[in-house]
């Protein structure tokens, strides 16, 4: 791990807000997104989040423009230093108190928008749990396909459809076929899920041509978010073969608004341990000793459901990305393994993560096993799949003793009724 | 079809190239690209390529800036208009010959750019000959998924690897697993084929949640260019199931330079007569009298080799769209079924286009039944897939009776070693 005085998790700011101890965004944690004030006209611009408030990047000389992109490409050592620049600055006693505290906006006047423009999206399918319980319910005598321990699964996804927490779900429309039915239906889909995952945003890009090389991988990372991946099992299932999922994950993706750094996250690596003794040993271009030691990270998934009726969101699951079959750094240098090149802002998410525990699983599809048992909520509500009205809440949080707790926030969404057709 | 001034097939331009009977860009075409000086450190700009000429749009006031997604943005009915002020401007007898004589530049002194920055990047599977072909030699039992003729199959592809006809190719490294062996090997592709494909690009795009019904998808497209895509096919076999092709592809995409616009294609629409009469009648949201009776395009795909000992490159084959079994607006109102949103510079491709007969097949793949019969070249050469040296270029045009022929350029790649490792 490569701890700095950032990380101390003695320091306090004199944002009080930041030093309360259930805050997701103490002075361990600096995470970076994009604002403006609520109902405003004007542009939106970089900010970074300390307790309840935000720090215009401005007061320290940065002007990000709309998106995070080119503050992404500085690179690692660039953003270490600013990293330290803000804790100094955001630090109890700062000479720069009084200055610093005309940039403040608190977060209930912001809007938080898109951190950055991403360019491509790609989504992984490292949680083994979740492949093996989905592999299960389709394919009873074969759950986990021959390549999954060899190949880092993954699959483009749609990038224009990838929206900021906060932002309705209009629950699609689509083709799927009922069983035993003769012909497929065009209708609001009725098995409307959700995925627990995490995503990273890169930072530096690789020249198409040229793969990254795994003991390289974590400097061409800017950052991580939560991400809603929602899915519609119905279409789904009736369109996926033979070139994979498609119309069941475009109509929206869901995102967290503050990009956690890297740095930010280093206290809480941990070894990769998904990987079984019996397992095959990664082939080279996958295979690193540190990334072995120290290349997962414990993060804490949760989801909550709120529907219509019910006052305080429910907690549905709580998974650690620990459970994650691949690494971060895995998963860049396999995209780049064939020389496909990437560029500052791409996304690139972990896939669903499930753990072994019936309280872990990250997706309905998992909990109701393919809505057969239905779950019950606190209020004497069930679901099998996502009613008109619910609000699906993903949060995430980093716990390690002797360090302070930072969180990701939320990524947040409600389901709005399908169109009339 | 809207047939106008422009379609007419006696119009003759003052730039004399442009009137030969065999150029690509007589005045009946007009397409539109980006280009700037040849080895010039000057900033790319959008022009427009009549014979062997590219005449800079800054001539008629339109300053594209290097992409053209602002002009795609503008929509159908712009665009039209601008087509009929570069018909007027480059007729024999124009009054303004003398004036943009000044503002032309030499194909030969320019060099040509990526037209659009793509945001996404979808490929679609409507060519049935294709997907029979591919599926016979995957499932000899069941050829045709029961889906094919109910969805337009397609998944979501990597726009940052998309590159301009010219670009090398470097062949990619992979994991795939040899018959029988144990496990896998990192190592360069030993499969590498190409695809024969169109690529739609959007002009003006959807809000997310409000699909694009079938009678308006034509207004939403701005032009087609010709797509290779390239495709390692030994990456492929290892890696797609469950959720699809990924690094089998990603590591290029070749375009063709010059986007001809959708009126430009207006003479060369046909019936789309792919589909067979008792195949089942496609669903409302994809089903649209116009578009069966002129949702086709009569545009002719070849593709050609040329091994590092050619002179010449030899035809290996020649497709026709017209054998496409889903057309552009239903692949568009499909995309966007769900709600999904197109921007303007996304890219729909057709997916691999081949006919019925032995010289239509679109892909090295079916060419050569995966290998096992190597393809005789002029020369004594044979081929199973691409070796590196190997140039492929994709040609295309429109012909009918009683109209001009007009061309979309090449799409051009040679295939270079893959990196040592």
């Amino acid at each position: 791990m490569k701890l700095d005085e950032t990380h101390d998790p003695a320091l306090r700011s004199w944002v009080e807000s930041a030093n309360a101890p259930d805050c997701a965004f103490p002075i361990q944690n600096l995470p970076f997104g994009i604002f403006r004030g609520k109902g405003r006209k004007e542009l939106p611009r970089g900010g970074v989040a300390i307790g309840d408030q935000i720090l215009d990047l401005a007061a320290l000389g940065v002007r990000t423009g709309p998106t995070l992109n080119a503050l992404a490409a500085t690179g690692r050592p660039a953003l270490r230093r600013l990293r330290r620049e803000l804790s100094r600055a955001l630090r109890e006693k700062s000479a720069q108190r009084k200055r610093l505290a005309r940039h403040l906006v608190s977060m209930r006047q912001a809007e938080l928008l898109l951190p950055v423009a991403i360019g491509d999206y790609s989504d992984f399918y490292t949680g083994i749990h979740h492949a093996t319980n989905i592999g299960r319910i389709l394919r009873p005598d074969n759950p986990l396909l021959a390549n999954y321990k060899w190949v880092p699964i993954g699959y483009h996804g749609r990038a224009s459809s990838i929206i900021v927490s906060g932002t309705p779900i209009r629950r699609p429309l689509g083709q799927a076929r009922l069983p035993d039915a003769p012909a497929p239906l065009y209708a609001p889909s009725m098995r409307l899920d959700y995925e627990a995952e995490l995503g990273f945003i890169t930072g530096t890009g690789n020249r198409l041509g040229r793969p990254i090389p795994i003991g390289e991988a974590f400097a061409h990372v800017f950052g991580a978010v939560l991400l809603n991946d929602w899915s519609a099992r119905d279409i789904q299932a009736w369109e996926y073969q033979p070139l994979g999922p498609f119309l069941a994950k475009s109509f929206a993706t869901t995102i967290s608004p503050w990009i956690v750094t890297m740095d930010a996250l280093e206290p809480y690596r941990c070894s990769a341990f998904a990987r079984a003794a019996d397992d095959p040993r990664p082939l080279p271009y996958l295979d690193n000793d540190d990334d072995q030691r120290e290349g997962g990270f414990a993060i804490e998934l949760e989801m909550h459901v709120r529907t219509a009726r019910m006052k305080q969101p429910a907690r549905l699951s709580r998974g650690n990305f620990r459970d994650s079959y691949w690494t971060v750094a895995q998963i860049i240098a396999h995209q780049t393994s064939n020389g496909c090149n990437l560029q500052p802002g791409d996304l690139l998410a972990s896939g669903t993560i499930s753990g072994t525990g019936a309280d872990s699983l990250g997706s309905l599809m998992e909990l109701t096993l393919a809505g057969k048992n239905r779950l019950s909520l606190p209020g004497g509500e069930t679901r099998a799949f996502l009613e008109d009205g619910d609000e699906v809440i993903e949060r995430g949080r980093c716990v390690r003793e002797g360090f302070a707790t930072i969180g990701f926030g939320e990524a947040a969404g409600r389901i709005l009724p399908a169109l009339a057709q």
